[in-house]
């Protein structure tokens, strides 16, 4: 089988990208191992590709400390939870693999994709997803209550913000994920299943 | 952490079945080296335990042939992407997993949960779960040209009758362990992914 | 007008089936004086049709006693309600007719099909309605308040399963119903609406 | 049991009503020995009362000839069929009844509440019943296709009117009855069920 | 642009029109300064015109005093909001003006029509919409404790049925423009926006 | 009236603001007279800040030309539209304003986001609207149909990217303004509807 495209849309060569753009591609190919299909699949857009890319980062990259509680495992959550809700292929399968190795925990991201309801996490993350759910799916809805549920688990004010504007730019992407057909890397359906050195090549 | 029930009602030891029940249970651990949560959490019930599988093994276990020419890995498909549409973690992951040995293909159960449109599959697979999601979601509106469409891809009245009783069967089974909590064996999330071999223990 | 067909796929006759079936059939034609058409439509396929009724009789047919309190009357009252929500015509029919002489009750079943909210019911069946739609509908979402809640109106861990496994049961039996177009007797309309003896012929 | 309310609202009785109201019931009681609830349920807003039934008999009452091809029957049936889908018991009750009698069939509107896609209707009359069913669910997509298809049936521009303004009549009945919890007549189950003297009281 | 339909079907010209129906919409126009082409689109049917707007004065035109509590501004409040539910351009529009005039607010029509949790109004207004959405929106689930909640702020039993009638008339309302795709007058949508004397022409 | 917030969430002072952010928020105050509340509603969290309007100007403010043959004024219907649907009431206040000068049209916002099956737009228009709406509701079914339409009308690819992109991006921008309750500015709801120069202040 001839390999299948990676997005309905023109994917650029590595080396006719503006110079950040390749090098922070170069950057997470040399950490991962592989260039994750989104970097590429954006690359005809440089202007929005950097936008799209400071926006992940200001929300999926912050450590937890001071009034932050929320951790990078919990983030993942929050984009697996909504993405299956949103039936988006590359965005469920992509950061399914990034939550099993930031949790380390092999099932979670399948459970999550289903039905978080049934998931095996704790009370407080539950309170996180339904509200997180909550701005994905119909947050017209959303009212003081909502907020004051997460403040009775701990979180702060800066923890809520981050709950839904994760779940309000994984609307974005999961949107621009299915209009494009974005195809998810190979790599991905496996990564974080297996203990490191379980794996005999 | 200590064990997670497998399901919110009763589960009977094994070695309080009824004759029939129990040697069936100790079959399927001979050979899949475990016994899948669902022999367990529907046992308390032994009159309906004997449908269900009765049923279940009518639809899933037909061979090829004559004019049968839905395969067994088509069968598993439509479970997935039918109880990914109806939010059934147990059903995802346990038959997620005997669809990736069935079809010798690690990555279509996971495409096939969260969005059957963008799997990997034939025009024919594609109208196969087409009408399969709609006896799912919305059987009341199933006419004839449904049933048109896929006689256009080759499938027999036996296959469309088929087709269809797997959706209404699962829509069952869905509901069985959502109702019950039913919880997927470990064991599940993993098969399939790796061929034999590869994995060191 | 000639007589409509009672379902979409092959209809055998009662000489060409199996002796059990055969047996089956002929002594509901005894006790009720006709052959309700499910019996005929799903004849075809002799291990569902074995296990469908199998599950069906160990669902419908308990009697109250022991763990069990919920009667006949309330188990069809489960399947009219539910069948209504799924549009389908052959359960809300001839199961309308089973309830009404169950009931003993001539108006029940309209109610219940259209709006169990509105019908003549009882808190405790408006309780048991009210977990047995969101099992039809959402099963997804069933989680222990919804258990909690029927327990407070004295249902046992025995009715609790019936409730939701006939719901689920009927989850699929209407599916059979709307992709089969099956079609209900003409007799199943007026039974139980006219007390015995009130009809002049 | 004592007689159960027939709206959540103050029911006038008849010697308190204007006497055009008054006279109106009488006459109706008159001819089908009854007063149908709807008349009483109304009357403690005169003003609003006769407007509902001047429209009701404007768009109910009319006879066929010249630009109108719509059967007072067919009429019963968008009632019917809408009132289904929105769940309200009153108006399927009540206006079931009319159509048995009308269409001279006891079983037509028993399908149509449930199901009108697997009704004993004509082509023609299943045309009618899709466009009274989008304006009654979705009127908002309603557009010049949507009438193309009516007039391929030979309907007239007045009756393709009266469709749509049944099914928009009844999107106010429907809503005044659930908003009363209005209790159909248990005279309606029964009537147009059984030819006359059939019944032996 | 030449001038477009203010419906799809036959507008008659005033001169032909009813003298009853004539001189009203006279009036109307001598007062507004235009005539409402719902007065119009509705004309070629003297009887269903006059059953509608007989309606509808009857629940739009109470004054405030004894039990009635509801306000004329808060009755289009309730139009407002659930025509902009049911997507009715007209009704939004005109009654938006209407709204505008009354509440003496400019900017609360605008909000009502996008999100009604969002608008500028006093919890006792938001507890009247949330109950006429239901209305609109499913008025099969309306149960007693919906009605308990308008009591607690205030509302009469005669507020409490006003406020679920506008919304039951506009849900016929609202499926007669979509139907006939009625044009707002051009005039609407400035009325109320600016104070008087501020237009320079 | 004391003012009412703006946001849930803090808002910082123009002075305290970085110099970036602050020089262009101060650009828009003078371009415009006032500042949008979205620059400060977003301002407590500079990086989102930049990125949000760094792909906020990348999809809006592209010029037509060359590949791109989609209008700024067509950019701002897509916003209003799909706010609309997301019931978004910052955007479409906001958006709306901007839409009416763009399109030097004082109506098509408010047809627009009521709906916009009956706004006063060219069929290519609504070929691009439907397009936006699928993308906003219900993007994991897009697939190449969807563009095949938009190509018969005469869109380029570039074009078919900036609908659905834009689209996209206002589901984390409706988003966003619903959990923060995000206010319109009161000058918003009257720009662009009466010509310059017929205020008389």
């Amino acid at each position: 089988m001839a390999a299948r495209a990676i997005s309905r849309y023109p994917v650029p060569e590595l080396k006719d990208l503006p110079e950040d753009i390749r090098s922070r591609i170069l950057a997470v190919q040399e950490k991962s191992g592989f260039v994750p299909n989104v970097f590429l699949a954006l690359a005809h857009r440089p202007a929005e590709w950097r936008a799209f890319f400071a926006y992940h980062d200001a929300l999926m990259e912050r450590d937890v400390g001071g009034e932050v509680t929320l951790t990078k495992a919990e983030r993942e959550m929050i984009v697996v939870a909504t993405s299956g809700a949103n039936h988006c292929q590359y965005c469920v399968v992509a950061h399914g693999a990034i939550l099993r190795i930031r949790a380390k925990d092999p099932r979670i991201a399948d459970q999550l994709a289903v039905n978080y309801r049934k998931a095996d996490i704790t009370p407080r993350q539950r309170a996180m997803l339904d509200y997180a759910m909550k701005v994905a799916l119909e947050a017209s809805r959303i009212e003081e209550p909502d907020l004051a549920g997460l403040r009775a688990h701990g979180f702060s004010e800066d923890d809520i913000w981050d709950i839904g504007a994760i779940a309000a730019f994984f609307a974005l992407s999961n949107r621009l994920a299915n209009m494009t057909s974005m195809r998810p890397n190979d790599e991905f359906y496996l990564m974080g299943r297996v203990p490191k050195g379980e794996l005999s090549r």
